[in-house]
């Protein structure tokens, strides 16, 4: 990350906190390490400062991410239970999302309200949509944004703060391999080693959680691959069935599309996904030369160019063929 | 990293080089990432300065890591064709290895040969056999130790030269999340970058060239892990049969018994590989809190507290209850 944001907009972040004092923060649906990392480090710092701060998510936080948030702090929102916060709320900082959508019951909540909204993203987006705006696309996550602003502002950073900055770091490069990653992803990296995190601990925590069931049916997947156009295509189907006798929940499928590209020559990875008696989940994963975002928008669906989905109207017999 | 080793040593290690003219290099049996990387980095400076350069390995490069050596410049040691090559060199450089037991054939050749032996390496040893050597425990790969070395002599890094030292730290830091991570090791990362190198490239390159037959295994052995212990043990077995039908080498078995750590609660994983009709080799992993190289000494092997072997000499039917 090369960009360094206006000194002008890390002071006026810096003042709103000095001059508020009951603070929201939120991130989008499924967050991930870099969402609830950003979150947990924005939330130590504002409560160093003795604010109010109170952090309202669209879903609980995964297994593997529990270690972040020791004091369950993190809430699922509830715009029946949250009203009266919410409207107290003098500032909502809206972390690792830049689109409004991706709220969902909270952005009502947030669109029309005279809360002061503070933005800070990696993904790039056409409308800035806070009342103060970090996007960075060029960073590796939101996290790398915010440590950066935290130096900027001379924030100290604890042991607690460090760990969350480096999940986000961490899961948002795949282990400081995605094109993503920079000299200055590793720098900071480098300095938050310094402060004591301990990089096995935190990817033990993070990657080392699987159910004997995910790896049971990750198993079956991998032995009964399928390929077509000369090995560049891998294909392969999960039934509801297979995951009843698995055990398993959907969240816990997230990894198996991107599996198969570790084999050579795989350039494009697809799972059908069996969804009732009549809907079929197909997801598409690219290695990074052919967009499959196309492919997901013709079936109704889109994405990013190399990793996208649709959900198709038919049964996963029907889907496969026609796909 | 944090020692710095003496500047005496890198001194004499430019001397040695400036005075010289003809190298060879070496490591250790099934070279790794680091032990090719730290030879690359090597042979291309000594061939900037137009020295004569040789490297003799006990074993070809394998395919995953072709591409740190594009002109082949590696060569399999063969005693009696290479034997006028060994008469006639003045230095060699033994990287990654301070065992003279590890290096096999060329051993007999260099422990009583007039040639300089330079040993670097980062494996904790009891005997120094060279005579330079600079052995670090402390940094995570002998590619970070020889970083060091060539900063400290102002040898100009070219693209290939960090690609190959790239290599070598992202092989043996298991993408900088192993315990021998240093903040000194993101620092150099960031600096690789700087020179060029694109993590996401060499990723692809070294871990994305899996054949379908070992993904296809892998499988299999997945969808039928025995657990035992509650869960904390985890074993499986791989006949010459099952190998026969994924059509893969035992080579590329290397990864597996890592794989079943992933599952939460698994300490130790224990792979029975079927060697012949009398023979079963008995691989050990462990998640890091339970030592395993004592139970492989008892079976007649050995090996790191938390990667250990054995070979024992019955079939798989009766060495599996046995153990």
């Amino acid at each position: 990350m090369t960009n360094r944001f206006p000194l002008k907009v890390a002071e006026k972040i810096g003042q709103l906190i000095q001059t508020h004092q009951r603070f929201i923060l939120t991130t989008h649906i499924n967050p991930d390490g870099d969402a609830l990392g950003s979150e947990m480090a924005v939330y130590w710092h504002l409560k160093s400062l003795k604010k109010q701060v109170w952090i309202f998510n669209q879903n609980a936080v995964s297994q593997n991410y529990c270690f972040l948030d020791p004091e369950k702090v993190i809430q699922v929102f509830d715009p029946c239970k949250h009203e009266a916060i919410l409207r107290q709320a003098e500032v909502c900082f809206v972390l690792d999302i830049a689109d409004w959508q991706r709220l969902h019951k909270l952005a009502k909540w947030l669109h029309n309200d005279s809360i002061v909204k503070v933005c800070i993203d990696h993904h790039p987006i056409e409308n800035q949509l806070g009342d103060i705006n970090i996007i960075l696309p060029e960073a590796s996550s939101t996290g790398e944004i915010l440590y950066r602003l935290f130096k900027q502002l001379k924030v100290p950073i604890t042991i607690q703060m460090a760990q969350a900055f480096y999940t986000a770091i961490m899961t948002d490069t795949g282990c400081f391999r995605f094109s993503n990653t920079s000299a200055a992803t590793h720098r900071m990296a480098a300095e938050l080693l310094e402060l004591g995190v301990v990089p096995s601990a935190i990817y033990q925590k993070i990657y080392e959680q699987d159910s004997p069931g995910k790896i049971w049916l990750l198993g079956q997947v991998l032995s009964n691959l399928q390929f077509e156009c000369d090995g560049r295509i891998v294909w392969f189907k999960i039934t509801e069935a297979m995951l009843r006798q698995a055990g398993i929940s959907r969240q816990e499928l997230e990894e198996f599309t991107d599996f198969p590209r570790r084999i050579k020559g795989v350039e494009i990875s697809v799972l059908f996904l069996e969804q009732g008696t009549d809907h079929t989940k197909v997801s598409f994963r690219s290695k990074g030369t052919i967009p499959i975002n196309d492919v997901a928008r013709e079936l109704g669906g889109g994405g990013h160019p190399f990793a996208a989905g649709a959900v198709v109207g038919m049964p996963m017999d029907k889907a496969i063929p026609s796909t």
